[in-house]
């Protein structure tokens, strides 16, 4: 399908039929959510595709039992996952090295990265820094805590939803995305550590033409957002 | 252009050409931005295209001057704008009740949404009501602070990013997403307040094909984040 089709057509469905998705139409949208542009190519994000019975009975209780997750016929946990950091970081040093990377890419990774992601017991210390230094020439401001490094990673697993996403209705199906969950439960349910943040449930199916979408798509005049400078 | 075809190209070009970038690419891919789904349809996002030839400069020195900046052809400012969450609460009301909304829809956005945006100075006892609850059943654990109602305009901005960021793809032309840039600077600059949050600077341009991208696309194996639960 074209781009711009995918991305006109694409509107949040509250409503499914029981047709089911084929697995094919999944994978296929979660190899376009893995090629997401992500901060530093850190890849710090999870995909959990919740099929059996009774994992997703509890997952749809943890999304307040909402008419989206109800009739969703699949259903995807979108997860930060910034405390994978360290293993990524390996990761990409051991194939930069392979691939005979510039040095200023290896730095990155092995200095760059570890300062930033690294050392959040001294996040005060980082701000006061960089507040100092910022004062006279243009430097980062971010990120050194671990709810910045948190933000960074949701980020990131925000620009793969967005891919997942359109790539569902490309294919004809459709999704809605939840931010309306229990993530205690869904941490729980997923065996994830409150270090892992959950960005969004993403229910998939295809649309109930009686009720599937609220009503007419609402946007605000463009001139709203849009400001040239 | 194909919609996988546009999330196959895409890659973060740190290097562009002096080719220019048409006016209507650019509007094209702001209206595609406009089109991501986000939270509450609150839409508490700002695009600032950043075209004048001063302003552009000083942006170029905020993201620290690098390749990425300095040598686009446009560059695009996404913002997380949490603080018009009560003017758009308001229009999304006026436009619900002349379209004849049921109640629900109504309810949502005069009670649900004052509730979870506004009355952040009781951001705690909220924490602590909705811990307890929870306890017993599902219940959503956020947003009650500050920086939880940034973080859900965040990801929806990041949503909006990556509709941009295709739809320049899916025009022939590159984007790089940077997040390495000086956020008070940026703001100073763009007139913002520190209630508003720089989410990423998209430049804009032709790749150069000498050395536009750094390497291969890197991805860790996809089992390594896609779990099947």
């Amino acid at each position: 399908m074209d781009f711009f089709e995918a991305v006109r057509i694409r509107r949040s469905v509250r409503s499914y039929t029981d047709e089911s998705v084929p697995e094919e139409v999944m994978e296929r949208a979660l190899d376009a959510a893995l090629l997401a542009p992500n901060s530093s190519n850190m890849q710090t994000w999870g995909f959990y595709w919740v099929r059996s019975p009774r994992e997703k009975g509890l997952l749809v209780q943890a999304c307040l039992n909402q008419g989206a997750a109800r009739t969703a016929r699949e259903l995807l946990v979108v997860v930060a996952e910034p405390r994978r950091w360290k293993e990524n970081r390996n990761e990409m040093l051991r194939i930069l090295t392979g691939n005979q990377a510039p040095q200023f890419a290896l730095d990155y990774y092995s200095k760059l990265i570890p300062f930033t992601y690294g050392f959040r017991w001294i996040a005060p210390l980082k701000w006061l820094l960089f507040g100092v230094v910022g004062w006279f020439r243009p430097t980062p401001r971010r990120p050194w805590s671990g709810r910045d490094i948190e933000e960074v990673s949701i980020k990131s697993a925000a620009l793969a939803s967005e891919n997942f996403m359109l790539a569902i209705s490309a294919q004809g199906f459709s999704t809605c995305p939840m931010e309306g969950f229990d993530e205690a439960r869904v941490r729980r349910l997923l065996g994830l550590t409150r270090a892992d943040r959950v960005v969004m449930v993403i229910s998939v199916g295809r649309e109930n033409p009686a009720r599937g979408v609220w009503g007419p798509q609402i946007r605000f005049p463009r001139d709203k957002f849009i400001k040239r400078v």
